[in-house]
């Protein structure tokens, strides 16, 4: 049988499994609050147009109102100002889109401290135990904070002092961008910068250097947990809005069972 | 090595080829235009919150307004009256979304006559020819129409007699929901019933029977010429928008090289 009739024989038998690491979408969808004098992108809203009544018999329709990041999206270059003169969201090489996917698991550590941030050392660490990260792999910080997803308050974790979720220290952000041929990251969180980086310098490093180096980011991942460290495949799926700085996104990973 | 790891390593050798399916989202892209006093969509446009600029002095990003049904898009089974009861587009089973891509090429039949059907013996005869349409595939029909896809006026091919595009006879729809194990079908035009589906019986049958069947659409294909008819696996990418009847779509197709 050829290479592709096994991946869906494999499919078809339960070797191989189809998981969706995507959030769903609604009014209720987590989204980003920046401070005062930033601007926020919209809530999503589906606004009804017919429903098998007057203005379409036969048919239900929405027209869609959303912000390009909310949800699990992605993050395309020229979001950040130092991703300016790249890629937009439609310009993405589809081979960038479709790679190995290697996981590192800090859920017991964001667990005990929600502002954890991955450091170049973790990373070395895995690879030591894993091997090293792959071209065009997406490197996906699995925190546990997909438990949040439906819940604003608990998934943005703000107080007085800003937000507090986990992410990438500004060290390991440059290192990853710079010294590993990564696709992009991949995030359970809001954005794929911890909610302390605003403070730090330079100010969101994730968005700073990934997107700098024509690497991208997804986030509000699901399911990360049923991935093992390395050996699944994912495939991310943006809709390629011509001019667009991201996209809401599909994220699907295959694994492979060994029994 | 594994099968996954096989798959990785075709596709950077070339050996297996990822191919885009979609066409770009914008302002120009094409929309259905319903006759009065069906109420139609609007079109796709960006709305820019901040550029690098005082409203978000690091970065660029946009409200998206959009209807659910337009470019590359799923139409799920709430979309039509006959399938109100089904699922919406984030209900559908992702195994339903990844699975065998079976093309049917008429695109030299669409050529001469843009009001070409496709009929129950057109599928029995590439049965014939290549085996049995597999179990969960994408009945994917090559028409040509991808070529007029950047151009509203050519696309829709209206003149007071209403749209010229090939599709789906009703019999054949019906035939295709209630007797193959398909998932759905592809094409490249705007929708997935013909041009002059309106004055069929049922009316839009490929509508009324595929959603009435939970069989799913999708739409303004493109690049089907790059696949083989029976052999390629395709990806279909919808967002999971709760109560969606449809989504903008990115799909993929995976497809082997002999060489
Ligand atoms: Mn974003
Ligand atoms: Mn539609």
């Amino acid at each position: 049988m050829s290479q592709l009739g096994n991946l869906l024989e494999s499919l078809s038998t339960g070797k191989i499994e189809l998981i969706d690491l995507t959030t769903s979408l609604s009014a209720q969808t987590p989204v980003l609050r920046l401070p005062e004098p930033f601007v926020n992108l919209i809530d999503f809203s589906l606004e009804q147009v017919s429903a098998y009544n007057a203005p379409g018999p036969l048919w239900k329709h929405h027209n869609i109102h959303t912000g390009e990041h909310i949800g699990t999206h992605l993050d395309a270059p020229i979001h950040w100002f130092t991703g300016k003169d790249g890629r937009d969201v439609a310009q993405i090489p589809p081979e960038r889109l479709l790679g190995p996917a290697v996981v590192l698991d800090v859920s017991s550590e964001s667990a005990q401290n929600p502002n954890f941030l991955l450091e170049i050392a973790h990373v070395t660490a895995w690879e030591e135990a894993h091997g090293p990260i792959p071209q065009n792999a997406w490197l996906l910080l699995r925190t546990g904070w997909d438990r949040f997803a439906q819940d604003q308050e608990q998934f943005l974790n703000a107080d007085q002092n800003g937000p507090h979720t986990p992410g990438f220290s500004a060290e390991c952000a440059q290192w990853l961008a710079e010294h590993t041929p990564i696709s992009g990251v991949g995030v359970e969180t809001v954005g794929i910068d911890a909610g302390s980086a605003g403070g730090m310098e330079p100010p969101f490093p994730a968005h700073h250097y990934l997107l700098g180096h024509d690497k991208y980011g997804v986030t509000s991942l699901q399911n990360l947990d049923k991935l093992p460290p390395t050996g699944a495949v994912i495939v991310v799926a943006p809709l390629p809005i011509v001019g667009g700085t991201g996209s809401p996104s599909r994220v699907f990973a295959l694994v492979a069972h060994n029994d």
